[in-house]
This record gives structure tokens, sequence and C-alpha cells, in this order.
């Protein structure tokens, strides 16, 4: 039962709550203090990833309003731990009644029964719910305030569902119109014909009492040059730490990823050059802004994989773990049958609270002024 | 610049050295007490990461033979840190000797600059040489001793060079002989006839004064199911932290991994079921041996995506950093055309860091007898 | 603005909250599972640092039921992160107004105004307050049930107040009953008549608009010999470490401690003897239960010093941080003379923390019966 | 067996070796890149802490010269890890035969038996030996100097030998000089006299086959104020988790620390001033330059309580492990009778440590110039 919860380093989050407990939460330590957070963009964040939109999701509602109980005065960061609590209301646990017999294939059932020896709280998926990316939505949409202050913006998109796929974000800059538009959408993709074909693939998935997976691509801009470092130290290894939090993540990659296997050296090495102002930057982005662990100063790009929703209606096999015979399996409840535009926002989110460490640790973010001072 | 070379928490590693300083290093803190090391197996895998063995690797032969300082006694860990250290020989720097003021790219030369000043250690890439891999190596042959004791065995494969592709790793069981043959192999392949097709991949990328990339594909067997925990304490998220560490590594993938996205949920859930002897399996493994963070008891399993080598000898376009003007560049010295084979040995020593990180932290590891009563 | 408020590695709890903001609380992250947790003793433990209840503690009343919003379901540990938070009420901020630009000597406004830049919740002391130990205590009152369990048991008293002393506790060995008693008193002490020296010691300060220090002794007994390390693997440093995130604590010492100074070698070192059971023990405890950084298996034993509390009635010489003139300071609101009978339950917790921790870093926390085999 | 020897967040220390092992050392990652360091100095600080310069000290003689294996180029910090090693020479292990089976009272014998079941080099103390203090000498000596640069000078002196005492550092300003001088010395004393009469009572208790205890007070002057933070991250948590890891450390305080217990607040409280250059600083330091957890920008001033050496000749009353019958012991071989001298040098290094992850931590550390662009 280790400690599994808590991330980062000079800037921690700390999560809590159990999909049908009380409350669920997240606790924010090593923020700069003197930063103004709009409640009304945490908000509009939180709803990207709140179910209930559109027959893509889930149709439980969640009213999802967070709570700072700490950490802020009069709209500005103290420089204390933020903490940003939600209520949870409107569970019905009654749907989960037979989770703990018999667990279902994909998810975490399985696997909690054997770590937590039968403890954990199994209704909705206790702290293994998805629900709790909520909480990485709360710590992600305050970073990104802070950031974009400091011109550091980030966006995503769906990039696949299933077999359909968006256009690749562009390359080897990235506008930060584009960025801004895909941050503010429920469902952020480059070429708008690109929703149609996947909304369908989605209803296809949902019709056939199944769920699908895909993939989201996101790109961090305005980064400084030369934060990270060798070896564990690397910009690679600390957003992956934080990505494969999220529920459902299968992969990760940066830049070519896995394509980069496909390339040739001469293919993938960016060749450096001189911009018109002095700037160096490269011609194409194959390292997704990142060489040798640290930022180039170019786009930070990576995508994730994320597998289809393992909650489906369709019967399963599976075994009763009080019995220890085979049974057919049918879940019911509310599922989305795709995670995958839901899954944008936390993607970004998560990049938003690595790229503040990442100043963090590096001594590159610039505080606030002196209160009283900022208009000096 | 931050600490970038120490990973892990109840079992820590720190790596030290540069490629033409006098040593390379790690120091593991941590390890159990009474545990008999074979240093001839330790020599054995890291011959199998030596560079100079064949017509795919750099002809710089390394004798890397490893002086243990600390932490063993009579040939068994003492509990307390056990450092590794290889004396550098056979450097000649001077191939270097314009590497500061022309990055190579996609290498770390720019972002180094940035990062460290200018006073890092340009020759040979310093602390960013794959030839700190060995380090991982070391530490890996020490852990991986421990584990195959307790029926934990990790193997790997070259699964793809460029386009050429072996099969996959077999599931959802997978024979130790198997991962035996794979893990005492220098090009580990499953088909023999792979490695003639990977071999010719390779060759025909130095022809072109170029290089090439591809995949590892690794499997860690025996680990008990429950090991792990939700979000940031997920073995997705710990094994990606150190995997991400080797370079060249572009992306990270578990199970199905990105190839999930285009499956269905009831072709993605894995069904579990019952074997003869009471044990609950799964009847496929696209899990990849993880469900919720944590093992299902299935084989672990990964693939990474590698990186064609940066170093290549065709001219390539880069800015000079005293200038400021772009030049051609040229980079002479000795590079593998492809480091995917030499990757697989790196790729399982990390997989046996992380497996015994977590193990560890799962109070999982049954530690060794109490001198005297071994054979109680 | 570092992370400050996150403590621990396998057991990691992350305090949040500021004296007048809407709520103070704590995140308890790798609590082992079904663990029964009785609130009620939670609730006695936290009342005993609750203010108002003698003339030695301020008359602030505070109401402090602690709301648990995650990790518990029906009585016991999910082995999920526990939040239990508690809402902030009677709160007069009109008090403080002047704080800001007036900082009270020994107190951390000054340094908070520099390290904040300004922009720290001054109200009542903020994340500084005393109050924020309120939520050490509901860790410790967690932890201690789990701890208590298992034979370990913690207790601690006021070993003096200004020049008045109690009795040392008893060694080499220390009685349950004394623990347990001592562990439910509000004025925890081992001679009666100490109680009345000590409260006439703070009476004295309160008439002469002044404070009064003192030192907490504490002892946890049951903890088996072996546990800890090394070096920063210690028993001290780990204890230290939580101990000096007391607010006023200013020294930490073990067993003989500071004391040690004046003995020799042989008066210090612990004679080893067996007992009836065939037990090791010491004949005498100078180590306070620790030798090389590891438990003895005999009681664990520190001091702590505690200053007199900063805020005073007495006027005082500070500086007005606008003018960067000298003033003269009055500190009006409600303050106690003397924190140290309220710092008992706060040492008792902060040990009971770490020795959970300690526990489980060394693999030696027997875990929850399986649910439904509780009684096999 | 959890790992212990690994100091730091920002700054990272790792120690290896024991005593009678090939080679001890120390990975220190996190170094700002460019700093010069001279061999020099270190050689300097290192002697100070080496046994054998005086009557006071063990007669076993350490020619102890560091090698730098790694992150050092041309006399300077590259900003890679720095690993500094040390050969053992001049082991008489045949001293420490039965040490195993009877364990030295005071000594980590016993508990390292139980923690390491049995496996743990015992010759010399291993892992435990106080000979391992050298290599937090190696770390406290170059980050020391990276301090120096910076106007930050740490300074000690013995403060007391057994009953003997030395004058306490002047307060509250600490001239730069005064720590020059004790920060040069093998015996560092205010009051030359005090040197005499705490020879005189180490020569004592030497005739006696004893040994006696003492007190080493600390000072670091220069940093800035407004680093550290509340709870955990406070400044006295920092700097005791590393002051706990040298061994014989028993009890540690700041300011005016247990003495505190005796002040009243009008006492205790340090009246903020204004220099004449418009700096604030207090009218004395009570505080020991730390309020809140943060510094005051006032000297920081702390003291360690070190027990008497715990290898006495004298007889002393232990168990057999084997047997488990009570035994007389005699502990031959060479031990110094007083280690007090030899630690002061070992406490500055750790401040050094502390004080360097502090500023880091804080991003308050001005890196060095860009190479080439030093004399700009």
């Amino acid at each position: 039962m280790p400690a599994s919860s808590v991330w980062g380093n000079n800037l921690r989050i700390s999560i809590f709550g159990e999909s049908h407990g009380p409350a669920i939460g997240v606790v924010i330590d090593g923020l700069p203090a003197g930063e103004p957070i709009d409640e009304g963009e945490l908000l509009a964040q939180m709803a990207r990833r709140a179910p209930g939109r559109d027959k893509s999701a889930t149709p439980r509602r969640e009213a999802d309003t967070p709570e700072i109980v700490s950490g802020m005065l009069d709209g500005r960061t103290t420089g204390a731990p933020l903490c940003a609590l939600i209520r949870n209301t409107n569970t019905r646990s009654g749907d989960y009644a037979n989770l703990q017999q018999v667990p279902r294939p994909g998810h975490s059932d399985y696997t909690a029964w054997v770590h937590y020896r039968g403890w954990n709280d199994v209704r909705g998926g206790g702290h293994f719910s998805g629900r709790l990316t909520a909480c990485l939505c709360m710590a992600g949409a305050i970073c990104r305030q802070i950031l974009a202050r400091r011109g550091i913006l980030i966006g995503s998109h769906v990039a696949a569902v299933g077999p359909e796929r968006d256009a690749p974000l562009p390359g080897p800059e990235i506008p930060d119109s584009l960025l801004r538009r895909l941050s503010a959408a429920y469902f952020p993709v480059i070429e708008a014909e690109a929703e149609d074909r996947m909304r369908a693939e989605i209803e296809r998935a949902r019709m056939d009492c199944d769920s699908v997976g895909g993939v989201v691509e996101c790109a961090v801009t305005g980064l400084p040059a030369g934060l990270g470092g060798p070896l564990f130290g690397g910009v690679e290894s600390l957003f992956s730490s934080i990505l494969f939090g999220i529920p459902a993540v299968k992969g990760v990659e940066f830049g070519a990823g896995f394509g980069a296997a496909l390339l040739r050296g001469s293919e993938d090495n960016d060749p450096f050059r001189v911009t018109g102002n002095g700037e160096i930057r490269t011609g194409r982005n194959c390292a997704g802004g990142i060489l040798g662990g640290m930022t180039t100063g170019m786009p930070l790009v990576f995508r994730l994989g994320i597998k289809p929703t393992s909650s489906i209606a369709k019967p399963q096999r599976s075994v009763n773990l009080e019995t220890f015979r085979e049974e057919e399996l049918r879940v019911h409840g509310r599922h989305d049958p795709c995670v995958v535009p839901r899954a944008a926002p936390v993607a970004e989110s998560c990049a938003a609270v690595a790229a503040l460490e990442l100043l963090l640790t590096n001594g590159a973010l610039v505080p606030a002024a002196r209160r009283g001072e900022e208009h000096a």
C-alpha cells in the first residue's frame, strides 16, 4: 500500500478521493505566490473533462464546482498549499454491487482486490475511477494560468479514435491561435470533419455495446531551451511519470516517437538554423522539443495511446473471486464508449503541472513582483 | 543544474561519469543483504551492451571490467550501498574538438550548452554519452540475479530495425527458456532470419553514412499480482521514468500500447480465467501485465521506440554557436549506425532495477535467510 | 516557494490550510488498508491539542471536528489517500491588521514577507499558524491506532515549563500504563505536583504579559529492533525531520541527548543483557532506543526544546516594512502564554506518523488480514 | 534494507563504502556548472577530519587523498555528478574478529546484526564507521567553495568536551575573520585556553580507558533572508536530517535551542532593527537565524550534542549472539577517546551541503557566468 497519489518534487500535487466517497480533491504545494487565478477559466477547463456533454460521454452529470479551501486570497495564490475539492453527488452505488466478486476484465478490480486485500472502496472504481482525473484538471487549470502569463501555451487534439485520424499538429512551429482554439474545445480536432468521423466511430462502438480507444496529441510551446537534464532528469521521464498516471494511457511518445524507428538519422536529426532575430530553431521537430532530455525551445510534442474504455455492456468472461469459478459478466451502469476526447484536457493538465515543475526545478520561473510593486 | 542521475525510492541508483573522464560508475543503495552476486554473470550482461562485437556496432573496444568497491563481501551483498565503477581507457578526445561550437543535430550538444552554460564536458558526449548505459547494465545485472532467485525472469528482443521486424513475443504466457535464450544473446531475436534482415538494414544505413532506429520489446515474468498502485504509483509511471532515462528512447508502451487505440474494448479487455492449479490468469495479455497501475501476475510486457543514432557521417546543417552562422557539419569519430541491439540489455537492466524497486516498495521481497541459517 | 508541507516517503502526509482561510486539513497517503479507525479516539486526541481548555491556553475555542472525505469506508481504511479536513470558524481577522507592516519579533512575519514577496495570508499567521498542528494531530491520531493494534504505544509529558521540571520518564523500560495515562491527559505529567508548579509559572508569565517555553519528552515503545539504517536513513534523521516541522521547536535530542556530552563512554554505553525469555535488552537506555540509526527494541525516547510563544502582549521593538523605520509593536489578540502542554499531543502525533513510516520503509508492518478472513 | 545513504533533493549526495572495503566515496549530483574547485582547499578540509593528528585522536593514519573521477574538467565543475573516492589502506581487520558475536555496547553492532540479518561487513564498523564522515567532508569541502564565492561562510568550534567549555560564538553578528580562523583549525576553539582544558579532559578519559563526549557549535553567515518554508520545508528539518546522519550526534538545536525553554518570550524574541545601510537585522539572535522555518539573514547557528566514543578499552557487559549468554567484552583496536574536535569539520561540511541545497531549492543561487563570458 505504498503512497501512490503524490507527484512532483518542487511542485507537489497530492490527489485524494474515491468515486462514491464524500469528496475528491487535490493539494498543490509549491505554487509561486502572488499569481492571479481566474476561477472562470478553471471551471471552463474542468467542464471540458466533465462527462455528459454529448452522446460520446457518460450520461452521469457532475456539477463539479471545485471549492478552493486554502492557498488563495483575494484571487491570488498565497504560496501556501492550495487545496481544491469537489463534493461527490449523484452517486448510484447499487450499480456496482457485484464487482467485488467478479472483476471486470480490463479494469483494476482484480489487481486492487489483491493489492488492498479486499478493503478498497470498489464503488465506481473508488480511487481508480476516471473521475479522479478531475483533480488533475483542477491542478492543471491552475498551473496553465501561471504558465500562460509567461508565454507558455498548451493545447491538444484527438489525433485518433480507433482507425479515424485527425491531421497531425503542424510543425515545426505551432501557432498560438491553434493551441488557444484546441484548448477551449470539448472535442478538439484540427480538421473539423475528423470530429464527425470520430463521433461516428464512437457511435458504432456504442451500438455494439463496446468501446473504442484512440490517441491524444499535445503540445507545449514557449518553454525556454535547456530545461531538464540527462538520464532520469530528462523531460521525457518527468512527463511520462505523470502522464502514465492517467488511467487508460498505455503508451507515451515524444516527437517522432515510435515512428522514429522507421527513420534514418538524416531524416530524424532536426537541422539547426538561425532565425532573423537571432534565435536558434530547428527546421523540423522530430525531437518533439527534447534533445538529451532537455528542451530545445521548439514545441514540446507528445502523444498518448489510450486504450478503449474497459467497462463495456457486452458480456465478458471473468472469474468469481469467492467461488474461483469462471462466470459471464455483464457490466451495468453509465460508461463512456470512448474517453479519448475527455482525455485531451487531462493530458493538457498533466503537461501544465509537469511544465511548471520543470521550470521550478530548473530555477527558470520568474516570480511575481513583490506585493505593492506589481506595476513598478 | 538539478540532480538528474539518481533514480528510485526504496532502491536508489546514482550514476556518475563522463565518456572521456577518468571513470564511470553507479551506486546502488537499498539492495537486500546476503544476496550472492556472480561476477561472471555480471560481466556477461555487460558484454552484451559493450560495443565492438560486430559490424553493427562502433569499433571502439571497451574493456569495461567493473570494480565493485563497496557493498559486497565474500561474494554476497552486505546491504550497504554497492558502488561499481569502470575506468575509462582508449579515449580519443581529439575527435570531438569542434562540437562545442557546432552542435550535432539530434544530439544533446546544443541543449547541454544552454543548460550548463558551456561548462559541460563535451568530449564524447560527456555525461550524455550512451556509454553511461553501461552503469545501468551493471545495476541491472546485479538486480536481475536477485530477481531470478525468486523466479522473476527478464528478457527482450530486437522487435524492429527500421522496417525489418521480428515476430512478437509469444503470449499470453512466455516460456522461461525463451527469456533465458534472449537474455544471453548479443543480437536477441525470436526468429533467426530476422537478425539477417536487420543486419542487412543496418549495413545499408552504414553504407549511406547514415543510421537507423528500431524497437525493443521486453518482458518480465514471475512478478506476483497486486504490485504498484493507482495514479502516479502505477507500474507504468515507475518503469517509464527509468526507461526514458535511456538515451534515444522516444516512446514507451505497455501491452497493446498505441495499438490499443485501434482495438475495441471487447478485444482489448483480457478475460480472466482459472488455471488447473487455481491461479487466476488472463486468456490474452493486451494489458501487458498491468491493470489499474498494478501487476496482474501475467508477463509485464513493454516496448521502446528508439530513434536512429544521432551521430552520422553524412553532412548536416547546423549553427556555429560562436558566430551564430549556419554551417555544414561533418561528424567524425566512431559511431554505431544502430544502437537497437545494444539497447536490449539496457532495457532489460532498467526493467530489473524497476522490478526490484517495485517489490521493495510493496514489501513483497522475501529477504535472504539470516547468516548461518541459510540451509535451515 | 518550494513545496514544504509534504512529509514522508512510503507514508506521505500533505498538510494544507491557513489559520483564517476556509479550512485546514491533511491527506495521508500510503496507509495500510483494512485498518479500523475509531473516530472517538481521533476526536479525543484532537481535543488534547485544542486551545481553550484552561487558563494556560488561548480563549479561542475551536470546534475542530474533522470530516474524513476519503480513504475510509465502513469505519476502516480503504488504502486510498485519507483526507481529513476541518472548517475554520470563529476567526477574527481584524486583530491582525497591522502585522504585514510591522513584523512580530520571534514570529514568521518578516521571513514570510521576504519569502512570499508579500503575498502570503498573514491573518492569524496563515499557513505558519500553530493551528496547522491540528492536521498533524489528525494524522497522528490515525497512525497511532494502527500502531497500538501492533503493540506500539506512544506517550509524552511536559518535562519542563521554564525552570519548573517534571520527573523524567522512567527507564530503561516504560510501563504501558504510564504511556496510556499520559497520552490521554490534557496536561500530561509524571508527578502530579509538577503540573501545579508549571501552571503557576505559566500564570506568572501571563501576568507579565509575557510567555514561557519548555520541554516535551516523548517515548515510543514496542518497536522491533533493527528498523532504520546508517547515515541519512537513521531514525534520528527521520524523526527530527518531522519534529522540527512543529512550530516553536528549536531542539531535538534522543536518549541522553546533549547530556551525553557530559558522560563518559562507560556511562553512556548501555550494556546488553538477556531477559528471562531470551530477549536482548539494555540495562539502561542512554541510547534512547537507537544505535547506529537503528532501533534497539528499547523505548525510543526523545525530547523537544520549545521556545516561548512569540506572540506576547508586552511592547516590543520592530521595524515598519513600508517606512523602514523602527517602531514599538503591541501584539493584540488571543495567544497562549505557553504552548508546551498542547505541544505534547503534537509531538506524539509526529512520533506516530514517523513510526508508521519507519515500519513501512523497513517492510516491518504486518498488514490486516484479507477482508472476509479477519477471524480466520 | 531501505536506501539510507542518499540525501537531498535538488542537490543529492550518495555515500558509499565500508571501513575495510576497497574504497569509500561520494557522488554529488546537482552541483552548478562552471564552479572552480581548489583541490588544495579540499585536502585541507579533509585533513581536519583525518585521525592521527595528535593524542586526542586514533593513531591510525589515513592518507585519504580523494580522487575525483567525474564531474570536473580543467579545475571546474561540469554540472554532471561529481564522484570523489578514497582508497582504503592500512586496514587491520583482525582486530574486529569477535565483534559479530559479541556486540559492543553503544555501537551499531547489535542493531546492524538484526537489520542486515548478519550479512553486513562488520570490519571496522563497515558502512557505520565514522570513517564514512570523510565522504561528508569531501562533499562539504566542495560545496563550501561554491558558497564562499557568494559570501556565505561556515565555521564551527568545540563548544564543550565533557564539562570543559569554550566561550560561545559571539552574537548577534559573527566576524568573517573568526569563521575563517575556526574553519582552518584542527582543534577549533574561540578561547585558546579552552583547548588546553579540553585536551586535558580527553587525556583523563584515555587514561581511564574511557571516552568523553561534547558539543560542537557551528555558524553559517551570509545566507539571504527568506530561504526555507513552513512545516517540513523548514531550515531546521533540512539541516537536522543531514546532521543526524553524523554518527554519535544525539541532539541538534538551533539558536537558543533547549535554552529557550528557560527564557521568557520577551527575552527570546529578537527585536528587529534597521542598519545604517537600510538592512533589517535583529539585535540578538536567539532565533539562530531562523524564524518560521525560514532564514532571517542573521547567522544560522546550531549546536550538536555528541556522545562519547562508544569503542572503549574498559571491559563492558554484553551478550554473545550465538550462545545468547552474557559476556564481558574488551574492545581492542585504535579508537579516539573523543571525536568532538574531528566532528567540527564534519558539522561544517553538513552545513555546507545543506546550505547549498537550501539555495538551490529556493532558486537563490546565482549561477556562474556562461563559459567565455566570465569576465564580461
